[in-house]
């Protein structure tokens, strides 16, 4: 249990509301990635200098610190021990700006994935980072994570969408480099090192992204290969006769195929059981019936 | 001058041929971008061992290091002074390995950028990265730079096509951290700090390259607009219309386009004088009649 003074000094920093400590932080939601939510006290700041004041009081007093964005990881990355304070980005959710000619985005880390994509589609642009937890999952804990997604052979991983960040170190210390521009390489590119560490340098709480053109046409085909060097051949053969277009690349194991096509589950099987893997696959192109035309001979 | 002692550390280093002083040095190729070649010495290690042993020694002496790769950059990162010694990469010249299957080059820092894509092309794919100083730049140099090219917009900066590198400090140690593997987020990215830093963090002796599809049509497009806001309509209409097909979207200034379109000058003026900008685009596919009558549809 933290002691009083301290719990004092994080409700002067961040307002009462916004301390969760006893039975508040007991009743906080159960998550499954994180297990039950074990924490000395849990903290959700509403801006970089509330997130910079938290982090200076843990430093003075040696407190660990366990930074929460969607919980959507499945790597216990965001569990903490009754000693530790978590501190939650989840009040740091304002889409701050968009620049449509520039096109890019400036969101807090707290902004989840699905929001920036329909921001972005608002003004038919796309972010194209895409996966499953897309409704939870945050901007903070995609950059933290290095997030990759079902687009990623199109797009590249969340480093290739990260033009510019803000974040706050251990002792407080903001460091920015917010930057909207695409081709900058003025001094080193430090933000690069907060880009896949897990939050084990600092604290990411904005940053700038990058928006691409909104394909106009979404095909998908689902295909069954006879054994796995067929895959990697498939993979080199529609890349090259898609030029481009090829967005998803997503390959089944038969298990994995199987347990989501059978009771409960609810989707029936557009294929056979009894091939060796199955991949299912995405062409995002201009013109939607030329394309499903070209997708259906490049896989004839 | 340096002495004797250091110059016979040098040579027991990297052998007598690789260590220019005196009239050897001076007699070296002038080059424009550096100007006539000034320093005390210039040694030419043939691998990362060689260049750690020199970096070491430098490092005892207290010797001032210029890394020099094709010579290409105009911002004289690569002038020495008099009392300076140059490390070249020249004779680090060998591709090392491909992986057709996983699309990666395996090369020494000194390569070309114009050996890399031609020994992608042998394979059927492509490293995406092109820029004028193609046949002198070096793959260390473009990592250096951050180098960007005439294709960025669709395969993005150099740093989006490093797998990993290694690079070797001031002090002669050498870190490695080359790497196939496209999702690679095991621990800090550290690598991310040699890329565009200009040698002042290490000198980077070998790269893991990624390669991609080889386009299988090239068109080209050259369009005059009225104004600049038309350039940013054009390039959104056009990667919108052309849909991951948008190979380069080069603009160039009325000023730039009739100096090189009038003589001495051997190009004739494609389109005439007299527009506000003019904008030079190609588009990479897999179909070429269909693709060139897409750009035509595109831009009429």
């Amino acid at each position: 249990v933290p002691n009083t003074e301290f719990l004092s000094d994080l409700r002067a920093a961040v307002g009462e509301q916004a301390v969760l400590s006893g039975d508040r932080l007991r009743d906080r939601a159960y998550d499954e990635s994180v297990g039950e939510v074990r924490a000395a006290v849990l903290v959700r700041p509403r801006s970089t200098a509330e997130v910079s004041h938290v982090l200076r009081l843990c430093h003075a007093r040696g407190q660990a610190v366990v930074p929460h964005g969607g919980l959507t990881g499945l790597v216990y990355g965001a569990s903490a021990t009754e000693n530790e304070l978590i501190l939650s980005l989840e009040a740091m959710n304002r889409i701050e700006s968009v620049d449509v000619a520039g096109r890019t985005l400036r969101v807090e880390a707290g902004v989840t994935l699905q929001r920036t994509q329909e921001e972005a589609e608002r003004h038919d642009l796309l972010f194209p980072l895409d996966l499953g937890g897309r409704g939870t999952a945050t901007i903070g804990g995609n950059i933290s994570t290095n997030a990759g997604g079902v687009r990623v052979v199109r797009y590249g991983m969340m480093r290739n969408l990260v033009l510019g960040l803000e974040a706050v170190l251990a002792d407080g210390t903001v460091l920015t480099s917010l930057n909207r521009v695409l081709k900058n390489n003025t001094g080193y590119d430090l933000k690069q090192l907060f880009i896949g560490s897990e939050g084990t340098l600092g604290i990411v709480t904005r940053a700038d992204l990058r928006l691409v053109s909104r394909p106009r046409s979404f095909n998908t085909a689902f295909v069954a290969c006879r054994d796995f060097p067929t895959v990697i051949r498939l993979l080199g053969h529609v890349d090259s006769h898609l030029a481009g277009q090829l967005g998803a690349f997503e390959v089944l194991w038969p298990e994995f195929y199987e347990i989501t096509t059978t009771p409960p589950a609810t989707q029936s099987p557009p294929l056979p059981y009894g091939h060796a893997v199955y991949v299912l696959m995405e062409s995002l192109g201009a013109e939607p019936e030329a394309d499903a035309s070209r997708l259906e001979q490049t896989l004839a």
